[in-house]
């Protein structure tokens, strides 16, 4: 006993030998401290925490590099959404064992994607859990001071603006689980492959964040369902909002699914995981806002306006009538 | 549908009823955003994150309130051995149902332990799980820049010192699952209850955290063990250190039932719960230090000298001779 070296225990010997490697930042010491320094000054810092459960934002054969990606992106997506520049992250992961085939590439997956969107991995913490996995993230990004994007500056005449495309995610889903949709595109690998990808790895839209900072009035990202969030943005703003579904972006698996009848366009404004960034841009400043999206890479999409009162948004059909929603998102509980 | 009001879902209405009025910062924007912002000017934030887990952390029939209670406070023991002022926290919470029962006293507890420790609530998420109850917590404090207490900074000389009493809460976890300790102080209600409200509501150390930043070459919160965590110190540090065992802080409930040889010396140093701060201090500066920690308010105890060496700190009996310890500390794999 005299003679021991100083030997790590489990833990530390697997957030050493996993999650060490991919702490990149000097303010994270090298995951050999308690705590982790984020240095500031005049900028403000955005915070925000996500966390996915296995079985519920995630299924149990998903390959956990993807976990991992999902777990740090839904993240990612929220700076976005707020106009931040992503600057690290801390990581708490409750594992049922310490497991290296499946630690392996997950770490592999969060650093990656770490080194991508310059989002550090800053510190954490690893527990034991009898139940499933849970990854929980908390961010940090950074705006200039005051300009964090909020969801209440949304004003009747704005346009309601989406990126990407709207309601893959939940398709990919129904896809991991047999559904309709599985059977529908059995002989499309390709698009079936689409939508998997788009439920377990997210596109958060990091490159649109300094325009949505600059030109948006109110902004959030869609993780629960379009009309849900729109409707927490109008809530927040005191407005209501009038959107023609025909111009809800769409896939060509999804547009392809919806005409054949095999998905409806109320489960596509309602369903949970797009991670897509929805805002309010006035007219004056949307043909601007357009302009550096084109340049961002990312599509955006016009799709209604914002509205005087105090009612749930609309969703319009192409006869102009409301189309009735037996639910605006998914909701834990 | 056209006139329903903008309803909020399960998750807002359980985040508005019970979180909102807890989150007092003007940084966390009433809980109705999807992210908060801190201001941190000149200073760095120190950022920690610490979950716990129901059956691994605490137990089934714990208090809901002491629940909450417990989360803040082992990410606010952090805090306060980095040297760290508490500036707010983020939570995510996995509940298997929204219950009020249940969530009534959680977040009473919390609110209480935000205003009392000077740490309010930032932001959140909260998701279902089918299993056991997790409360993941990321807190933030503030340091003059470049002023955090590493672990790294012990120095052969130096002093081990360690606040408080060692052992309590590992005791009271051996009353609430019918241990030995439990018979042995079945005639003393008043120490089983002390030793259980120790190990379901550790007591943070911030008063102490001036002191430790202005003094102390290295610290970190005793969490996993005496033994283990002082063998990390030294690790970091390059260092060993000698113990002597007599001198290690305990309380009389478990003065007592290490006399009576109900508890051993050597499960006493190795288990965890404690949140107590363990450092090392110049003997320049031990006077110093122990003029504040009285003024703090905080016991505070010499128990050994940092030596020179990478062997595992060593505990010492009253004659001298090292104790064997099974193990050094918990680990979750």
């Amino acid at each position: 006993m005299t003679n021991r070296e100083n030997n790590p225990s489990g833990e530390d010997a697997l957030i050493a030998r996993y999650f060490r490697p991919i702490a990149t930042d000097p303010g994270a010491f090298g995951l050999v401290d308690d705590a982790a320094v984020l240095r500031a000054w005049g900028d403000d810092l955005v915070v925000t925490t996500d966390a996915i459960v296995e079985g519920v934002h995630f299924l149990p054969g998903d390959p956990p590099d993807s976990i991992a990606r999902k777990a740090l992106r839904v993240n990612l997506s929220d700076l976005a959404a707020k106009g931040a520049t992503p600057s690290g992250f801390v990581l708490t992961l409750a594992l049922r064992a310490a497991d290296d085939a499946w630690l392996t590439p997950f770490a592999r997956g969060l650093g990656e994607d770490a080194a991508q969107f310059g989002c550090p991995l800053l510190g954490g913490d690893t527990v034991s859990t009898p139940g499933p996995l849970m990854i929980s993230i908390t961010a940090f990004g950074r705006v200039p001071a005051g300009k964090m994007v909020h969801r209440n500056g949304a004003k009747p005449g704005d346009r309601v603006v989406v990126t990407g495309t709207i309601g893959d995610a939940a398709l990919g889903l129904d896809i991991l689980k047999g559904g309709t949709a599985e059977a529908a595109l059995a002989g499309d690998a390709t698009a079936r492959a689409m939508l998997v990808d788009r439920y377990r790895v997210p596109q958060p839209r990091n490159a649109l964040a300094k325009a949505v900072r600059e030109h948006a009035q109110a902004a959030m990202d869609v993780s629960d369902g379009l009309a849900g969030d729109l409707a927490k943005l109008c809530a927040a703003s005191g407005v209501s909002a009038a959107i023609d579904a025909q111009s809800v972006p769409l896939s060509v698996a999804a547009a392809t699914l919806l005409a054949r009848g095999i998905a409806g366009i109320e489960a596509i404004v309602s369903s949970g995981d797009d991670y897509e960034i929805l805002c309010a841009i006035s007219e004056e400043r949307f043909e601007a806002f357009a302009q550096e999206a084109g340049t961002a890479g990312v599509a955006v999409t016009s799709i209604g306006t914002v509205i005087a009162g105090r009612a749930v948004p609309r969703f319009l059909d192409g006869k102009g009538s409301e189309i009735a929603l037996p639910r605006l998102s998914y909701s834990h509980f």
